[in-house]
């Protein structure tokens, strides 16, 4: 199943690293397989819902763990949001983590006519969310963006709720349905692809999200690999929907599997 | 509509009073209405989703307005809630307000197998969600009890998320469906009549919630009228599914309707 492969998207929370509050760990074995993959001469972008930080910062932070990773390689939600804020002349409430307003920093935010909500960790208080949602349905036509729809991650101290939780409780509050841009959003990988070069079926993702990075893949004609790192659970194997093209251990040996194959 | 009326429900927050961090402002005419139903001979009960406090404090708050009730007049949340946990030997985590901790105190909370969750106000941090959920997804068989599955409320400092947004974003995240104790449950309003002794048919709730009052009151196969104080909207007379058997100003109005009608 790996011939024919052009290219590969990572996610890279649980697949690089296990991230936590002072930055994270390494997962084993990852740090030497981005050059493996560069060396192969396939191509390689990152595509993650991390939106606890601009993607600078991120990046530094990776470079920091000794990952050869850029800003140019990575795919992540806010500057997705961007555009459609853009296009569609909405000016959001943004509830964030305040590490990410700097990626709203071109965006008219005075007057909100919509709210957009990212991984706000520590900015989702009670008085915060009471305000966005105070926002939302003082609109005539409540339209909510949500940067991801996840359920939970892992950090190095525990799991965490992620921004889909509190996207829920909004929409159930307010009665409407966010738009979610991000992994498992159909166009948030196709424009990762179409920034790769690479059509769907000739990539492979390589993610620890039964949901949002397996099943959003293969929703797009793209094959997908789990790794048993990260926020991954054994129970994820008896998912009702879901069934990655394979298991593995973790990154180095996807990369095994993959190049063997080539 | 009003013949063969023998009880009255009266949802509290919103009907009789507006909640707020002080304690609360009466609404017009509500203060007059009590007595002049007790006076009429029709049975009087109150029927709250209040979980911000023990029906003791929440008693005292409304008597030091002027509220002629007692304690024994109120169907409320937790006590229901701790039959329920007694009968099934569910030792919970509470995520709950801090005043309503004592109506607990008879319960075994040490070593959780379920977590119940009640509008806890400035309780609902970060902190406390990410604990919740870690306690229900640690069990093989999540058991989540809300008490209440309220949108949101309005104080006098505005509206605020209820716990059913609350208990949407913890069931999203383990993928878990709540066990509702309060309003709308069915076997809420049942115990409410029960404790009056009057049939549903012969009952009438008066409230200012489209979907917890009134919907649920109607399930039960009583007739219901929404006020227009407290958390009404106009937009609620557009309401989808659920329609009043009548709309009322306020409780005063509502009580000279049926007063009329006897």
């Amino acid at each position: 199943w790996a011939r024919a492969v052009r290219g590969l998207l990572l996610d890279v929370s649980g697949v690089l690293y296990d991230s936590g509050g002072d930055g994270g760990v390494p997962i084993a074995g990852s740090m030497l397989a981005l050059p493996r993959i560069k060396a192969s001469g396939l191509k390689l972008r990152f595509c993650t819902n991390e939106t606890q930080a601009t993607r600078e910062k991120f990046v530094k932070k990776l470079q920091g763990m000794g990952f050869d990773i850029s800003v140019a390689d990575v795919t992540a939600p806010a500057p997705a949001a961007c555009r459609i804020l853009k296009e569609r002349s909405l000016r959001p409430h943004l509830l964030v983590h305040n590490d990410l307003v700097p990626e709203f920093a071109e965006i008219d935010k005075t007057n909100p006519n919509c709210v957009v909500i990212g991984d706000a960790a520590e900015n989702f208080t009670y008085a915060n969310l009471n305000e966005a949602f105070r926002v939302l349905t003082g609109l005539e036509k409540p339209v909510l963006i949500s940067l991801g729809r996840g359920r939970y991650y892992k950090e190095t101290d525990g799991l965490k709720l992620d921004v889909g939780a509190y996207m829920k409780a909004l929409e159930y509050a307010c009665d409407v349905q966010a738009e979610v841009v991000g992994k498992p959003a159909k166009m948030f990988f196709e424009s990762a692809l179409a920034e790769m070069g690479v059509p769907p079926q000739e990539a492979i993702m390589i993610g620890d999200d039964i949901v949002n990075d397996v099943g959003g893949a293969q929703r797009c004609g793209m094959r997908a690999l789990q790794v048993r790192t990260g926020k991954y659970r054994p129970c994820d194997e008896n998912h009702p929907h879901v069934k990655p093209d394979a298991y593995v251990n973790n990154l180095a040996e996807a990369v095994d599997v993959i190049l063997q194959q080539l």
